[in-house]
């Protein structure tokens, strides 16, 4: 038996990544590293859409967004931290680990923070320097309107800090069209390689904050990466194998096309959320995003038994609900590497594991609201952005 | 022709660890990768002669010194920075980055600190809390004798912390019978695994100062991790492929066994000093370690000539010298996966080089120095331990 993971992270590695990190090591004071590395960071520009610097730090997705929140806030700074899951609430633990004062616009798990209750919140508090979002809301599958957020933001003079980590590579993320002023997101998601990478780009406004930053900081000193990188270098040893990983993600990204990308991402969205629903269960999230869908357990069925069986009997492993949700929500990933084949197996793997566990859903209806979403539309459907 | 890193990080990744990485991954959230996770442990545990918790943290080995600057001290507080190459320095660096006022033992690059210097800086700053020091110091090759020096800094009820990024895997540190409280690692040296993991493990008397630390952190939380290690997990996503990868190199180190590892390194440093002896160049280093060889370059000889041709035509990759040494040392690596054929590839491919470039060595000398070296040196010579 295959076994694949649809978890919301990691996702599947691509075989051209794994194999670029079986090569023998080189080393990263050579210039053919550092032909890769730029390389690779310039592929990662494009699909973002930007000029400028996407800086790469050896550290999980957690790791990126402490150094936003260290580079751009000093203590004692106010910010607004918009917060519907549990990665919305690390914005606000990360600022206030560090002295900043938090304000929060806190919605239900499952629900999105809408513009208007952004607005309020920057007009109730002024002095805000940086608002902090989450665009993907990983434990709940949410998406927020990060866009439009960050739009009423700048109009008050208020940077948007952005936590892409489930968004990118699923999700048109326009950096340099878009009012966002930083970016931060990990390499275990949407760029389909290992976990151990966090990235970080932020607008001219957003470096303008770094000049008058003066909380603590040393590993990570952004402003010393932005340097390093002009050289082809980081300020510390990097994590090799996974840049070389991440080159051959970005090469793969790039030559599939940001737009067939995207598409792809939301074709696979909605064929498995037309397959949960024909399988007589609602979505968790209000607004579901493209990268994971979001699952009520069904009353009387046991979720932790449905993902167990799924993984040992059918080789798909998904992940459950987290903290609060435990229990509660099944999370089925379809961030990256997947086709219209993947997702037949993973809804096939979960229609099949909930009839074991005794839900009322009719087999054989997932699958086949899967297969008719797919044959009505088109692959190249433009992607909605949160 | 083959191309081998002689570097002093990173270095070779043997091809058992190199498999466990091209692996489809595995999912952090499982049995099977917390049994791994806790296996690696447990090894770097047997490794380090420590009953004490080893925390892995994603992350470079500067990233693990940041940690144990972090979590053992507040703002304020007074620290003693035994300093006598870049890495050294790097420790005055990233405690004055957070407010500690920094003390600096100060040798000169190549030299070593005596327990006397320590002593009297310890004895003129007895508000110090904490001392940093380097083990080898990859900048000058040279080892620092931390064992003696952690037992006079205790004396004084001063803890010591000990960058061993470059002597992991090289020597005994046999952490519970030191005066040690803490030691940081990363992954890309004795480990020989790709960089991207950092190390911690910590005294109960080091555990005791977290307790008192104030300095602000998330990321770099060592009570959280040591809490999430009680139950095989991390607090944030784990570099999967690298755990795995340390788990397959602890493995390696586990079947050679300690001693052994240890005695090979002090042969394979043997060799390699005289070796470099013999083509008439002299060490750079007072004392010299068995992690790396750094021998100044002959006068009339171009320094970065002699490593490209060595990389280029010998398929051999070694250092120059850092910042102020540029140009001036050579850097002979000899950490972690290296046997005795290497040892002469190594120095072959030195002493070629070095002749291409008008160097007057005689031809063969330094190979047959080395060979000598095996010969009249013990395989199971115990080694010394700074």
């Amino acid at each position: 038996m295959k076994r694949v993971l649809f978890t919301p992270g990691p996702t599947e590695v691509p075989s051209e990544v794994l194999e670029a990190m079986a090569k023998p090591l080189i080393h990263h004071r050579t210039d053919e590293y550092r032909q890769y590395f730029l390389e690779t960071t310039r592929l990662m520009q494009e699909h973002l859409a930007t000029t400028h610097p996407v800086l790469t730090l050896s550290c999980s997705g957690s790791g990126a967004m402490e150094a936003a929140v260290v580079n751009l806030l000093s203590a004692g700074d106010q910010a607004i931290v918009v917060e519907g899951g549990k990665f919305g609430a690390r914005w606000g633990m990360i600022a206030q680990a560090y002295g900043v004062t938090v304000h929060t616009v806190s919605v239900e798990w499952g629900r999105v923070a809408t513009v208007e209750e952004v607005e309020s919140a920057l007009a109730a508090h002024p002095s805000a320097k940086v608002m902090f979002v989450t665009h993907s809301e990983t434990s709940t599958g949410a998406l927020f309107p990060v866009h439009d957020m960050a739009r009423v933001a700048k109009a008050r003079g208020v940077a948007t800090v952005v936590d892409a980590v489930t968004s990118f590579g699923v999700y048109d993320l326009h950096f340099d069209r878009s009012d966002v002023d930083g970016l931060v997101w990990g390499s275990q998601k949407g760029m389909m390689i290992p976990p151990g990478l966090g990235f970080v780009c932020l607008s001219p406004r957003g470096w303008d904050l770094v000049k008058e930053s003066k909380l603590p900081k040393y590993y990570w000193n952004l402003a010393k990466a932005k340097g390093a990188l002009e050289k082809g270098d980081t300020p510390f040893t990097p994590a090799i194998s996974l840049v070389l990983a991440a080159r051959a993600a970005m090469l793969l990204l790039a030559k599939e096309g940001r737009d067939p990308v995207f598409a792809r991402h939301q074709r696979n969205g909605d064929a498995t959320r037309k397959a949960v629903r024909a399988l007589g269960l609602s979505l968790f999230a209000e607004v579901p995003s493209n990268t994971l869908t979001a699952v009520h357990v069904p009353q009387g069925v046991d979720g932790g038994a449905v993902v167990k069986t799924m993984e040992q009997r059918y080789g798909v492993k998904i992940a459950g609900g987290q903290d609060r949700l435990k229990g509660k929500i099944f999370r089925l990933g379809h961030i990256g590497h997947y086709d219209e084949g993947d997702i037949l197996r993973l809804v096939g793997a979960f229609e099949a594991s909930l009839i074991d566990h005794g839900a009322s859903a009719q087999p054989g209806a997932g699958v086949r609201a899967a297969q008719e979403s797919f044959r009505s539309s088109k692959p190249s459907a433009a992607a909605r952005v949160g």
